[in-house]
Formats: structure tokens, sequence, C-alpha cells
């Protein structure tokens, strides 16, 4: 028997426990869901026979050496925080470790040990990172073969309601970890734009979104995601002029949140005094400066920010409750925690809404060796979820992690050290279940001028 | 014999190396000192007898395990990001620690687990945190053994050239870890004012600075320092109404410095590709939005930020030479490093100059049993560096964590736990040795107005 360690139950994870233990049976595994909420770990597992539920503190180091001792695998869906850590117990105990989350320097650097103790530590293999990383180098490995050379890249990833589903005023809903909503963007972003690099600090990612057409879909908006630079090497692309990757949103989450940037809500270090005591409008308050003129909170935070009173931006902030009187809670100490509790209560789906995951690549690509016209390639994959049952955001992540999962314990992915998903041995039999299961991008070619 | 490790032999070090080796033979102590840069380690040391150097990587646990299981206490300089793990090293093998930095949330919950073991972790008694703790705590204990009751507390510290020495036209000196400078109030501030919390964003801090009095100095300037509102319960402060901790500088840094932060220069997470082989030039263009418009790049700049071209804050971007052709060279892969380089190279002290150090509380008092008029308590430290010898920074970081070593190695401070400098049992015997070595507030007292 092979034993499966999953660490964190969070709402990305349902698809992707039911889906290990599915296979549990048939592959002969046990499949151990550990989270800091065991209720929420046992619902999970659902008293499945080859499952379990355990109760675990992700600073607690001995308790995890132990589960991990006895995994062969160990899928780590815990926040960025905990990503390194667990890899050097993954890679200490030997067992192979499948994320979902980012590979940070600190990931990339086990790589050596990893290879030395023959152990996979598999990063960024969910939905975004990793179908946007599988789905781009697929088409991007292709136009290599056909000696095309791609001079701008732009690619797009998200999660959000499904446009039949948007019953709230921002058109989003919580559907993965609201800590990585409210903390969006906090290091600011970069990215290429006609051979020129751009970084953009953190209060200007919001002001300089951009519109995106999706394949049936419309218009949507993107704003700048992390560092895109990173990309040009990790996907061979050092030579392309434009390279940018853009979370999509629909048109005016970003005007919104902004604001939100500028009047400083999204503060994780300083600990606000009382917090659970204080009511929203209170707390807001803080954030404003003394000098600013109004009779009410809303007239102030209008008049600091220079934006309309009546506008649609004050609607979204007014409906959001941060001008209410309610009180807020005991959901912590940070403004960040109290609008991670905000967010997750007001931005949720409704049983009868369905979620909405895309993923479009837009490459432009000119064929050096021959008279062939330059072409725009757009790939787009879209999945919804079903009201009720799975998110698309939860198969999104969870399918890739656990195809990863069983690839790697029937020895069918025979590698070692500290990966990500970009090579054809990885992304070719993942992309080949994924598109079995009706996740695969749809292209089309469009022929730009010379 | 006593085994002192000192951690880190940077610019704060100097003084307290030299003033524990000039200590060692009466106290039958040896010093060795731990640096990355080995070299730098064995200079501060400069072949004392009773000393040694060690290459020491701060990431390197099973060096650092050996090196602390000799020592029977480690003065911690290493930058904040060391601070628990090397705590935590020094309860688990029993040495006493003592450090000049912010006891962070994690070092505090040290607490327990150090008392047990009998290990004393004594945070924050260098300067600022420490000398600014130590004679607040002292005035404040004083005015209430005399029944009053502090309405409003308002303090202030700082590292600066002399006035006699500001030879730069930002009249700074790096004196200190650079990358605290740079880095400077990256989490914003709050504090309180007329009984409100007031929360600044980071963008805001520097645009919300205010004129301060210093006797014998004039006019300086302050910003908001971090949170001040956590010191209303470790001061015993919780009914004062007034509440702040400002950074001190002299007029004009505030409004040059905000309009870095405005660029978004101070990034320590986005990695720059070719960072060393730029031109100071091409880096900040790479801060400008595609759409700014200027033939130059100091237009461009001025234009995007809506500052003055010809005004004081571009003249000081400038002097620090951000417009300029000069390739930055190997300093790292972040704009910060690349500012932190910029920085240590253009704001030094000459050899012929002196650095300053100020701590300054303002403190308002009512006497509620009594007919005596209100006052306020003004307690001034000013301290200068010798020019060519120590400076003033390194004497004043340096002294109260050499008083405390020698207070607890020769059992005169029999605490345990994971403390700060708050408690008279502390204070008392290390303001004595301060004031022995020239090193106390002036206070003056003025009445108010009821």
């Amino acid at each position: 028997m092979k034993h499966i360690l999953v660490l964190g139950a969070g709402q990305s994870s349902p698809f992707l426990i039911h889906h290990l233990l599915q296979l549990a049976e048939r592959h002969d595994w046990f499949v151990t869901v550990g989270d800091r909420d065991a209720e929420l770990a046992a619902q999970r597992v659902n008293k499945h026979a080859r499952g379990q539920a355990v109760a675990v503190d992700a600073n607690d180091i001995s308790l995890l050496a132990t589960l991990i001792k006895k995994a062969n695998l160990v899928v780590n869906l815990l926040a960025p925080a905990f990503q390194h850590q667990i890899a050097i117990e993954c890679v200490d105990l030997r067992a192979h470790m499948v994320s979902a989350s980012y590979r940070d320097r600190n990931v990339r650097e086990l790589n050596g040990e990893a290879q030395r103790k023959g152990v996979l530590i598999l990063n960024e293999v969910g939905l975004d990172p990793g179908i946007d990383h599988m789905s781009a180098m697929k088409v991007i490995d292709q136009i290599r073969s056909r000696g095309g050379r791609i001079t701008s890249f732009v690619s797009y990833g998200s999660g959000v309601p499904a446009p039949d589903s948007c019953s709230n005023p921002l058109r989003y809903a919580i559907t993965w970890n609201p800590r990585n909503v409210v903390m969006s963007s906090e290091h600011g972003a970069q990215y290429m734009i006609s051979g020129k690099i751009k970084i953009v600090p953190y209060p200007d990612v919001f002001a300089r979104s951009w519109p995106v057409q999706v394949d049936g879909i419309g218009t949507m908006e993107a704003y700048p995601n992390r560092d895109s630079l990173s990309y040009r090497e990790l996907y061979g692309l050092e030579h392309t002029q434009q390279m940018v990757r853009g979370t999509l949103r629909y048109p005016g989450w970003s005007e919104t949140w902004c604001q939100i940037v500028r009047l400083g809500l999204p503060n994780e270090t300083l600990r606000i005094p009382h917090l659970a005591e204080r009511t929203w409008a209170e707390l807001v308050e803080m954030f404003l400066p003394r000098t600013v003129a109004g009779a009410t909170i809303e007239e102030r935070v209008a008049f600091h920010l220079k934006i309309s009173p009546t506008g649609k931006i004050m609607d979204n902030l007014r409906w959001l409750g941060l001008f209410s009187d309610e009180v807020v809670g005991p959901v912590g100490e940070t403004m960040a925690e109290a609008m991670i509790a905000l967010l997750s209560r007001k931005l949720v789906l409704h049983p009868q809404e369905r979620d909405m995951v895309v993923i479009q690549h837009e490459m432009e690509v000119e064929y050096p060796d021959s008279d062939a016209p330059k072409e725009k390639h757009i790939s787009t994959m879209i999945a919804y979820g079903e009201p009720g049952g799975f998110t698309a955001m939860s198969r999104t992540v969870g399918l890739p992690a656990a195809l990863a999962v069983e690839l790697i314990l029937t020895g069918a992915l025979p590698l070692t050290g500290s990966q990500i998903p970009t090579h054809p041995a990885i992304y070719t039999p993942i992309l080949a279940g994924l598109e079995q299961a009706g996740l695969a991008c749809a292209d089309r070619v469009i022929p730009l001028k010379r």
C-alpha cells in the first residue's frame, strides 16, 4: 500500500481529495488529509475506507515529520509561507511532493539535494500556476518545432463566477485562498512591453488594467500578475519583445480594488488593538488622515480618495460593508484578516451559481526562414463548476495535481529534483489526462500583416 | 572563562566588540565574532588575544548551533529575519541572548520555553529600540510615582550626521544597516492622535511628516515609525490619548524619500534581469509607465510624479545618481539591493565628519488628585560620534548591549524569559552605566495651561 498525505483541506482541495480516494482502491493507496481544521479534513474524506483525517498545525514540525515519514508522497496545498519547510521535510524524509503553489527561490534551491535523495518536488501543478504553464509550453514547443519565433507572449489566468452567476456588484466570488485575493500583487508586478521592462509598484497595479476579449465570454479586464519576466527564461522565450502575464476579472474589479489598496486596507503586519469590537466604519476611519473633511464616513472616504461620492466605486465599497456600523467580530488582529473575513462572507457563490476558470494565451509568431505571414495564436480554456458540486477552481487545481500523483506513484514520471511542469515529460501526460476530462485549450490562429 | 558569541560585525557593532574585548581580561571572557564577511569580523577583533573571528552564514544552522553550544551568551546583531531562528537555538542550547533588534511576536512567544530552560532572551537593548525604551520608562515611572497621568506621549529617535557634518544635500548618512533605511516603513505606520487610531499606508508615510524642535539643534522633521500603538501596553500607557513614535531627519528627507517610494524603488521581491549591467537611468525608466511624456528621463520622472522638474526633490534624486548613465554593477538582483548599494556609496560620513544620535520624549502630564497645573516633560539625549573613531550610532547601540552582557554574565541580572528593557530591574542598571559614559537625557518641564 502507498501512503499519500494531503496537507490543507481548503477551498481548492475537495476535487483532488475526492479523486485520489476514488483511485485509492485501484492503486492500493491510503490517503491521509491533514488540516488545522480537523472537521473540515474529515468532511473532505467523508468516511472513505481508504482515507483518514488528522488535525495538523503547519507550525508543528515534529507532527508533520511523523506524518511525512509514513507517506510515499505529500500533496502540499498549504499557504506559500509553508512550501519551503514542507519541501525540506519531504526531501529529508524521502517523500515526493506535489504542490499547486509557486516554487520560490528556496524551494528551487532544493533541486540538488532532492536529486541526491531521489525525491521529486513537483511544484506549480495546479491551475495557475499549473495548467497555464503546461498549456503554454505545449503551444510554444509546437510553434518552435515548426520553426516559428514567438515575438509576443501574453497570458491570462482567472477564477471568477460564470457570466450567468454574477449576483454581486463586484462580479467576483472567492473560490480559492481568500488571503491571496486580499494581498494580491502586494509586491507589485513587472513585465515587458516592446522590449522594455516595466515595473509597477503595488499601489499602481490595479490602476494599470486593460481590456481583454475572451471568446464566448466578452470583454474582461486584466491587471499584471507578479513577475512575468521570470517566465522568459522558464519558457525559453528570452528573445520575446513582449512578455505579460495577467489576472482576469470582470470590468470594474480593478478600479474598486485600486481604492482599497490606496486606503491601505490590505495590511497584514500592523495589529489593530481591539479589532473584534470595532465597527467597519470605525476601522476605515483609521485609514483616513485627520485632515479629511466630510460629514459622513462615505463623504470623507470619497474626498480622501478623490473619487465620486455617488459613483460605482463608492457603490461597491458600500456594498462590501466598509461603511457599516456592524461589528467586525473575532477575525484576527490585522486589517488584512478583517478583509479576508469580509470578502469570504460577501463574495460567495450561491447554491444555484457556478464559477468559471479561464486560461488564455495570446502569442505572436513569425517564421524567419519562410515567407509565411506573422500569426497570432490564441489558446483558450474555459471550465465551469457544477452548481452545488465541485467548483471549476477545485477541479482545475485538483485534477492536474491528482494526475501528477498518479504518474509519480505508478512510476510513470521517473524524475527527481525540484521541478515545475515546463518539460514535455511532465506536461504531455498531464495534459492528456486533462483533455480526457474535457479540460483542454481551444486554439485558433489569425494571420497578421507582416 | 565565559564565552561570548557576537553575530554580525556590521556598522553598529564596532563599539560593542571593542568594549567587550576591553572588559574581557577583567571578567575572564573570550569573544568570538561571526560574520558572513570573515575579514570584517577579523578587523573588528583586531588580533585581540581574547578574541577570534569566524565566517558565519546566518543560514547555516548547524554551524550556528556549534558556535552557540560553546557560548554562555550570544549578542545577536543579525538582521530582523534571523532574530527568531537564533533565539530558538539560544533557548535550546541554553545560551543567554542579547539583541538590539525589535522583539517580534515569535521571539515574544519563546518566553515560556526560555523561562523553563533558565535562559534570558533580552531584546531591544540598543539605541532605538533600546535607550528609547529605557529612558522613556524611567520618566514614565517617575511621573507615575508622583501621581501624574500621562495624557500624551510622543517620542523620537534618530541617527543622522551632526549639524556640522551635513555635506550632502539630503543631510543624511548611513550609520547602521542600510537595508533598514531603504525599506523603512514598508508596512506603513499606526499611532494615536486625540484618542483616535490613525493608520498610514506605506506610500503616505513620508508625506505625513511634521516639524519637531530639538534643543540645541533646531527644527528637524519626523515621520511616523511603525506601530506606535503596541507601546501603549508595553509602557503601561493604555489611557493616553496621544501615542506617537517618530523618526527624525533633517527637513527635506521625507519629501524626497516619499517620491522614491512613489516610484516603487524600494522593492526587495521582484528580481530585475541583468541588473548589474544596467544604468541607473535605465532602471528608473522601468518604474515609469509607458504613457509618460518628456524628452529626458528627468522630465519623464518629474511629469510622472507631478513634481517640479527644477525643484529641490529633483535636485536630490539627481544628486543620488538615479538619472545617471553609470552602470549599477554587481549589487544583487532587486531594486532594493541596488538602492542599498547606492545609498551606502553616496550617503557617507567623510573622515572629518561625525554623526549624531537624538532621542527625545515629549510627555504631557496631568495630576488628577491635586491642583498642580498640567506639565509638558521634554527629555532629550544627544550624542555625537568621533570623527574617524566610533560613530554615535555604534556607541549608543553597542554600550547598552555591552552593559547588558556584563550584567548578565556577572549574575547581576537574574532574569529569564523573553524580555524587553521596560522593567526597572533591567533599565536602572543599564541607564546608570550609560550615564557614567555621558549618555543621559536632559529633562525640562514646562507648565501648561489646564
